[in-house]
C-alpha cells in the first residue's frame, strides 16, 4: 500500500509559507496505519504539477494533492490533472448553487470567477467543503495509464487552506482510504510523551524490558523534542492491542512520572487538566520566559478557570513593586538568584492569593552572562501552601529554545508536586 | 539553472516533526535569484533515498540533500550516496581529530561509533561544521550517469539539525552555488511588510502606478499573512537595481506608514527598535492575549531595555489589584469593555511609570461569548503621556491565530503613535 503526497504552490517554493500539510497529513496516515512513503512539494505551474502527479501515479495505490482547487488564475491543480488524464470538465450544478447560497449569506456579490470551482472533471466524486468554497475531488484512474499493468490508483485533490483541508481529510478522505484499502492486519498506534528524561536514557530503561515484545513484533520509535520525548508503539495482527498494551504498561512502569501524557497531549494541557480537576489556581512571575509560559497557559481553552496572573517582571523596579521583592535581595544576590527567584514566588502568590506560583528568572542570552553566572543560568521556583521549591539548570540555547526548555522545566516541576512526587 | 531539494528521515514522514528546512532552503535561495524547483521527502531508507537521489540527478544541476550524516544506525545518507555512484569511502583522518577534539573538549568518551562521520567519498570536498559532528558533503557528479548528455550535476549532503544545517549552508553552499552557477544576469529581490492593510486593497494601490515598471520586467509578488502582507519586488537585468529602488519608492509613496519593515523584519523588532533610540520605556496589560505580546517583545534581543513589565490579568481580581481597574467599573461595564481596556492602560502605565502602555482585553473563545460581545470582540488601549487611544476591531478566527492578530493590532497602535501619526 503505497501513499504519496504532492503539495502545490509558488509560495512554498519562494519559502514564502511553511509545508504544515506535510506534518499534518503524514502524521494522520501514520496513525491510522498508512505511511507515507514520498511527499513532493512543486510550483503551481502547468508542467511541474503534471510531471510529479504522473511520477506519483505511476508508484502510488493513493495520491493526494493539496493546493490549486481556488477561484484565481494561480488555481490551475483542477484543469491539470484533468487534462493529463483525459477527462472533460463539466459545470455541477450542485456546486454552483452552493457557491452562491455562500455568497448570498454574506450578503457579497459573486464573482463571475469563482464558478471555476464548481467545475468537476468526468467521474469525480465531489467533497463536501463545509469550511470554504472550494469542494475536494476524487477521481479513480483504472486502467492507470502511467502504472505498470494499468494498476489502479485514488487520486485525491483537497483545497489549501488548512481549515478547509483539515477537515475534509478527517471527514471524506481517511474514512475513503480505510474502506478501499482496508489494513490487512489490525494496526495500533499509541505515543506516549514524556518529560525530565533525555531519549538515550529512556530508550537504556526500557530496551531491555521490552526485547520479548519486539521479538513478537512491537515496533518502537523515539523522538525527542525540545524539553521532551515521545516513544511511539506499533503493533499488528490479532494480538495488536494486547501486544500494545502490555508495552504501555511496561513503559510506564519503566518510566514512571516522566509520562505524563500520550498522542498529542502537551504538558500545558496536562497542567491546567490537573489544576481544574482540583479546583486550584496558579499565578506566574515571569522574567528570562518573557510570557512565554503565559503564553502556553492562556493557550489551553479554559485556562482562566485556574491562571489567576502572569508578571513578567523585566526590570528589578517591577520585581520590586509588583512581587514585591527587596530592594536589599536583588542588591545583594542579583536578579538571577535562588533568594530572588524565591522571593518572586511567594510574592506572586501571596499577591494573588493564589494556591500555587511559578517564578523563573534566568540569563536567555545572547548578551548579559557573566563568569560566574553564564548565559543559560536559569532559577525555578514553585511556591505552594507547605513550601518554596528551588531548581537550578543551565539551560544554553537560542533565545527561543531557551524558552521553551525552562518553561517545560517549570511547568514539569508543578505537575510532579501535583501528583504528590 | 535547476535546483532541488531531498530532506530525509522517517521521523518527517510519520508526522512527528515539522519541515522547517524546506521552507528555509527555498527562502534564501530564491532571496538569491535561484528558484528551488521541487522539494522531495522521503524516508531514511535504502531504497528511498537513492531513487529520489537518481531521479535529481537527472533533472538538476544543484542538488541539496538533508539529513542521514550523523553517526546513529538510522543516519544512511552518505553511505547510500557513496554506493549509488560508486565511490568508495575513506576516513578522513583531519575529520577524525576534529571529532577527537570536539569530545574531549566536553570531557566525554567519544563513542567509536562516532567516526562513521568521519567517513568521506572519493572526491568529495568536506564543509566544516563549526556546530556539530557531522561535517557536509559537496560532491561532483560528472560525467552524471543519470543525466542525458552525462551533464554535470552538483550534489550536497548537509546534516539535519537547522542549528548545524543553517550556518553551513550560508557559510559554505550559497557561495559555492553563486560561483559554480553565476545568475546570467544581476537580480535584486526585495520584500517590503506592510500591516493594516488587506492583500487585495494594497494590490489596488500600487498595480497602476507599478505598471509602466512591470512592463520594463518587475515582477510583483504578494503573501498574506495574518496581519501582515508581503509584497515583493524581483527586478533582474543591467537595470535590476534601479527599477527595484524605483518600485520601492513608489510602493512607500502608495502604502506610506503600512510599510512596516523589510525582508525578515517583525513587528516586534520594530516597535523595540523605535523605542530603544527614543530611550522611551513600555509596559504591557494582557487579558486575552494572555502573554503573547510580552513574549514577542521579549522575542527580540536588547528587549529589557524597553520593556519594563507584562502584566497577564486573567482573572477580574488580578485586573483590581495589579491594575487598579475599579470593582465599579468591571460590574457595570464588565471586563471586556473599553472603560476597562482604558483602566488597564493607564493603570499599568503610572504603576511602572512607564512612557507607554498597551492594553487588550476581549474575548478569545471558543466559549465565553454573548450576543452583545460575541467571540472575537477585542479592546485595545495605548495609554501615553498626552492621552489614551482605544480600537475595538472584531477578531473572528481560532484562539491561536486571535492572539497573533490581536498582537498586531496592538503594535501597529503602537507603532503609529511612534511616528507621529
Amino acid at each position: 500500500m503505497i501513499v504519496e503526497i504532492i503539495n502545490t504552490g509558488s509560495e512554498l517554493m519562494l519559502g514564502f509559507v511553511l509545508n504544515t500539510h506535510q506534518q499534518w497529513l503524514c502524521r494522520q496516515l501514520a496513525d491510522a496505519g498508512y505511511t507515507v512513503t514520498r511527499q513532493v512539494a512543486i510550483a503551481d505551474t502547468g508542467l511541474a504539477i503534471q510531471a510529479a502527479v504522473r511520477e506519483s501515479l505511476a508508484r502510488a495505490d493513493f495520491v493526494i494533492v493539496t493546493g490549486g482547487l481556488g477561484p484565481t488564475s494561480d488555481d490551475l491543480t483542477r484543469d491539470l490533472i484533468a487534462e493529463l488524464l483525459g477527462r472533460k470538465l463539466r459545470l455541477d450544478e450542485g456546486i454552483a448553487a452552493g457557491l452562491r447560497a455562500f455568497f448570498a449569506r454574506r450578503g457579497r456579490n459573486m464573482p463571475e470567477t469563482t464558478l471555476v470551482q464548481a467545475q468537476v472533471p468526468e467521474g469525480a466524486e465531489v467533497l463536501p467543503n463545509p469550511n470554504g468554497t472550494a469542494p475536494g475531488l476524487a477521481l479513480t484512474v483504472a486502467p492507470n495509464p502511467f502504472r505498470p499493468g494499468g494498476r489502479l490508483s485514488r487520486l485525491i485533490m483537497l483545497p489549501g487552506p488548512p481549515r478547509e483541508m483539515r477537515p475534509m481529510f478527517l471527514a471524506e478522505v481517511l474514512p475513503m482510504l480505510q474502506r478501499e484499502f482496508p489494513l490487512a492486519d489490525p494496526f495500533v498506534c499509541r505515543t506516549l510523551r514524556t518529560t525530565g528524561i533525555g531519549e538515550s536514557f529512556a530508550e537504556d530503561r526500557i530496551r531491555g524490558p521490552l526485547q520479548p515484545l519486539v521479538a513478537s513484533g512491537l515496533e518502537l520509535g523515539y523522538c525527542a523534542h525540545y524539553g521532551s520525548v515521545d516513544v511511539r508503539i506499533v503493533t499488528r495482527g490479532r494480538a495488536a492491542e494486547s501486544l500494545a498494551a502490555e508495552a504501555e504498561a511496561i513503559i510506564r512502569s519503566q518510566l514512571g512520572a516522566h509520562v505524563f501524557g500520550t498522542q498529542d497531549d502537551e504538558l500545558p494541557g496536562t497542567v491546567v487538566a490537573l489544576l481544574t480537576e482540583r479546583r486550584q489556581t496558579l499565578v506566574l512571575a515571569e522574567s528570562c520566559t518573557g510570557g512565554y509560559i503565559a503564553n502556553q497557559i492562556t493557550n489551553v481553552p479554559g485556562a482562566s478557570a485556574v491562571l489567576l496572573a502572569g508578571i513578567v517582571t523585566y526590570s528589578d523596579a517591577a520585581k520590586q513593586s509588583l512581587l514585591a521583592v527587596r530592594e536589599e535581595t536583588l542588591a545583594a544576590h542579583g536578579a538571577v538568584s535562588e533568594a530572588t527567584v524565591r522571593q518572586m514566588a511567594e510574592g506572586a502568590r501571596a499577591r494573588l492569593r493564589a494556591d500555587y506560583a511559578l517564578a523563573v528568572t534566568g540569563i536567555a542570552g545572547p548578551g548579559g552572562g557573566s563568569e560566574a553566572k553564564p548565559v543559560g543560568t536559569v532559577f525555578i521556583a514553585l511556591a505552594t501552601a507547605r513550601q518554596t521549591l528551588v531548581m537550578n539548570p543551565t539551560n544554553r540555547y537560542d533565545r527561543a529554545t531557551f524558552k521553551i526548555v525552562t518553561c517545560q522545566q517549570a511547568l514539569e516541576l508543578l505537575r510532579r508536586n501535583l501528583l504528590g512526587e
